[in-house]
Order: C-alpha cells, then structure tokens, then sequence
C-alpha cells in the first residue's frame, strides 16, 4: 500500500489557513517529496511524518511556491542524522536553481544527486517504482510525474513444479531479483513466480493548461492529483493568461483519463473555501475531492 | 513613535508553534523588516501587517533560519504592487546570498539595491533613522542592527525672533530640511529650531557569543533584542560550541549595557516553554520580556 499526505494546497502564495504545493508519499516506510514550498517542513513537523527517510524529493517546476521551502528542508534532513544520498528530480534548470538555493545550506552531512528529467522513465527506490514525466504547459518549464507502484507476483507452485525448481531453492528464489546457480543449473526467480500483478499509479498534474497529452499520462489512474487553481468557471480567462486550470478543466481531464479518484489541489490564495465550487468538478466527473493541509490517504493494491 | 512586532521568535528549524527570527519595524507607516527565515511572510499575514511599504530589510547573517523566507517575500512584495525600490542590508556575502536566492524570484516589479554593511552608519528612511551594524561572533558572518529614530526638535519661537527670520518663513523653515533664499538672505532651518531632542535607540542582537563589543553598541538602548538560544544555563557548553547565548548571558549584556528592557528571542527548537528559564535572566535583569510570535510593542519619545 501506498501512503500519501497532502502536506499544502495552496498556490501563489502562503497564507495562514494553507502551506503551499507539496506531497509526500510513504511507500514501505522510504519517502518520495513531490514540491516543497515554503512551510513544507513547518507542515511536516505538525504532521509527524518525520525527515530522516526521504529519499526523492520531485520538483514540477521552478517557481517559489513549489521549491523555496527546499534548502531549510534540506538543512532539517542533516539535522535528522540522515546520511544517505538523497535525490532531487526537477525540469531543466533545476540544477541551477538547487545549486542557486543551496547558498544558505552549503554543508549538508549527505549527498545529493540532481536529475533534469526528460522522456525516459526513472527505476526509483530499488527498482520497486517507475516514475514518468510529462512536461506541461506552464510559463515556466514545468513536469508531472506519475508512479508506478509494481506488485510483486505470488508464488506459483504450479510453476515451480513444471519448471524442475528443487524445494530448497523455493524461498530463496521467491525473495532474490537474482538467478541462482544450484547443482551445474541456474535457476530465476519467474520460473516459480505467477504472473504479474497490478500495480498502483498515482498520477500529480501541477502547474499547466489542460493538454491532450495529460489524458495519456494519467489513463486509468488510481489517484490523480491535479490543480484546481480556480474555482469558478468564469475565471477561465484568468487560467488562461496565467497557464492554470479551473477546477471544471481538471475533472475534465479526471474523466477523460478515467482516473478512479480525483483530488484538487493548488488553490488560490483568492479562493478562502474551495470547496463552495466543488459542483464545478463534480457535475463533470463526480469522484472529485478537494484538497486540504495535511489530508491523509492509503492507497491499496487491488486483492 | 515607533512599532515593532516580533514575527518570529525561533532559531534553527521552524516548528508548529514558532515562525523563525523577523521583526517588522514600523515608522511613520515606512517598514523595516530584519531578518526573514522560512515563514515570515505568513507570520506578516496573520498579523495583517501588509507587504507593500517594507523599505529596508537588514539580514544579520547568511543561515538560513534568518533568510530563506526572503525569495517568497519579495515576489509577494511585488504582487502588492510596489514598485519603489527596496533596499536589502546585510552581513559580507549577502550580494552573492540574495542573487542566489532569487533563482525562483527573477522578475520583481522593482528593483534592490544590496548593500554589504561595514563600519560606516547608514541613513535610512529619508535621514530620519541611523542604522548602525557590528560584526558579531558567530559560525558565519554576522552583524548587529542598531537604529537610532531621530527626533525632530520644536519650532523655537525666541530663537527665530534672534535670528530675525521673516514670520512668513517661520512655518516652511520647520518643515524644510533645506535652507530658504528670501530677499536676498539666506535662512536655514536651524535658526527656528530648538535643541536636538531624545531620539528612540532599538539595537537586535542575534546569532552571537556575548562580547565586549556588543555592551558599547547596545549602550543606553530603549529596547534591546536578543537572541536567548538556551534557556537553561547548563547549556552554555553547547552555547559556547554553537555560538549562540543563554538567557542569562543575554540578561548579563542587558544590565551591562544598561538597556532599558530586553526581549529575548531565537530560542531553540529543542526549549518548548521559554517562559520556565525567565528567572535565569530577570535574575540578573528584572526587565527582561520572553518573545512569542506576533507580540507587539510600541516604543514612545520621551515627553
């Protein structure tokens, strides 16, 4: 299972009610980051979620409302006597602008390994997740990720038995990525595993204008996090001029894709009660949830 | 008079309870901001301080408790539509600190002068508040902000019948910092001007080791900020390593420099009740004020 908490949901900038753009996602106790604006850490430290794990930090995009909260971030992570490398994917330029952030949290008792993504998906946490990008339409070069949370397959005794697998090798291979070599033959470990399994995908779409290519990054999500920047349908001219969406475009797209659950997020400072608008979405794609600090979700594999 | 509302009162790492170390100064409707750490903008929020007519922040040092939250701030500085230019004051390396920091806040609708502060003393506010710094004894460069708000004297009624000024010039003299050409004389405002009268002396001291320096600075100040790190005086070995202070160093420096009142701040993530360690301070100085976010104060000209 995967575990998720939307740590802010707001755009723009901070206000008292509302962290801004950021998400973090728990999967067998290592931790993936997606934005870390300014009071990320503040949010975690309220929701306990604790520092010392987070091994992938995913930026969308280079403006100050998903990435200022990094360098204190990163600085709160030494602190916590984390001493592994620790990775930090983003658009062009993102090396640029962690390097640029990183003049007030130079030494850092842990490595960081930058990465600008591009079209080839990325094996994070031992292999156990596949991680794609899109690039958006925003006004600054902006990405979405979606994770692919791989199932293991089960045990096939069937299988184990047509392929000769001797017992003794059963546990062992059920456990290994690896062949084993056992009496002058080598065994590996699909020739006593069943077939795959469905996974989870949980699909994060922030800053951008709707595009046709979002429909095919998010196709049959688990969970698709999406802005809503704007509420009311009439403020489409401004989603327009500023490269967002209204929460109407998002569930739009939440259909189109045929995600199983939608949840709003990157409100607008100017927005006090999302959810006034949450009809908006709804009268398009009915399992819309609107964001709130610090929400809590558990995403399970199918049985 | 002059207001102060101390934004932030924690050092290290921000927390639920504590924003990181910023006072606002307001004057005449004119703001000095010092310091800026992660969340400041939020704490000016939730005082409805307003963004707009922060002229001058003064940053004591380049870590980043005391200056992330400076990117998020000026961008929402120029979203409240300000358009003059404001002034950044800071320790040796600020240029270089603040260029890198606005990677994530390049286009701001005005424009910064960054001024690297030495020995000189700085006029601010249109001549009417002295600005002095001193280098503190800190793990990075790191200075100590002394404002001085000067007084104007009174219009002197004896003394401009003395100097035989045209009753006609009595009034603009007074307003005028110019002197006045009229028939053929020239008249300058001191000449229907009383004595020079008691000004307001704020002095803010923090990430520091006490020293000798400091009580010179500080001298005869009507309101003395003051990091207080530690609030237990067995912490001094890690004050000493830290170079950082304990409230009763602190309150020793207060009496020292004979302050009128000391408002201790910047306490440690690790103290959750500052207010238990006050009497190792007002043991040593009876007029010592624990910071809490968004407390208020209101500095008065003597009668």
């Amino acid at each position: 299972m995967v575990d998720l908490t939307l740590l802010g949901c707001g755009g723009g900038m901070p206000i008292p009610e509302r962290f801004l753009s950021s998400l973090l996602i728990n999967y067998k106790g290592r931790k993936i980051l997606i934005d870390c604006g300014e009071g990320t850490q503040v949010s975690m430290k309220i929701a306990k979620t604790g520092f010392k794990n987070i091994d992938i930090i995913c930026i969308t995009h280079i403006h100050g409302d998903h990435i200022i909260g990094l360098p204190g971030l990163l600085s709160t992570i030494g602190n916590s006597e984390r001493r592994q490398p620790l990775k930090i994917l983003g658009p062009k330029g993102i090396t640029a602008a962690v390097n640029g952030l990183r003049v007030v949290a130079q030494y850092l008792p842990y490595d960081i390994e930058i990465i600008e993504v591009g079209e080839n998906d990325l094996e994070l946490l031992e292999g156990e997740v596949l991680c794609s990008t899109l690039e958006l339409d925003h006004s600054s070069p902006c990405v979405g990720y979606r994770f692919y949370f791989k199932r293991n397959p089960r045990f096939d005794m069937d299988r184990a038995k047509k392929n000769d697998v001797p017992k003794i090798l059963w546990n062992k291979l059920q456990k290994s990525k690896d062949s084993i070599n056992y009496q002058g033959k080598r065994y590996n470990p699909l020739m006593v595993m069943g077939e795959e399994r469905k996974g989870i995908k949980l699909s994060f779409v922030t800053d951008t204008r709707p595009k046709d290519e979002i429909v095919e990054f998010i196709k049959d999500s688990d969970f698709f996090i999406c802005e809503g920047t704007y509420g009311n349908d009439l403020d489409i001219e401004k989603a327009i001029r500023n490269k967002h969406m209204t929460f109407k475009e998002s569930a739009i797209l939440a259909k189109t894709g045929n995600v199983k659950t939608l949840l709003l997020t990157h409100f607008s400072p100017a927005i006090l009660e999302p959810s006034e608008y949450l009809t908006n979405a709804t009268d398009v794609f009915n399992n819309t949830l609107i964001g709130e600090d610090r929400m809590k979700f558990t995403l399970n594999f199918e049985e």
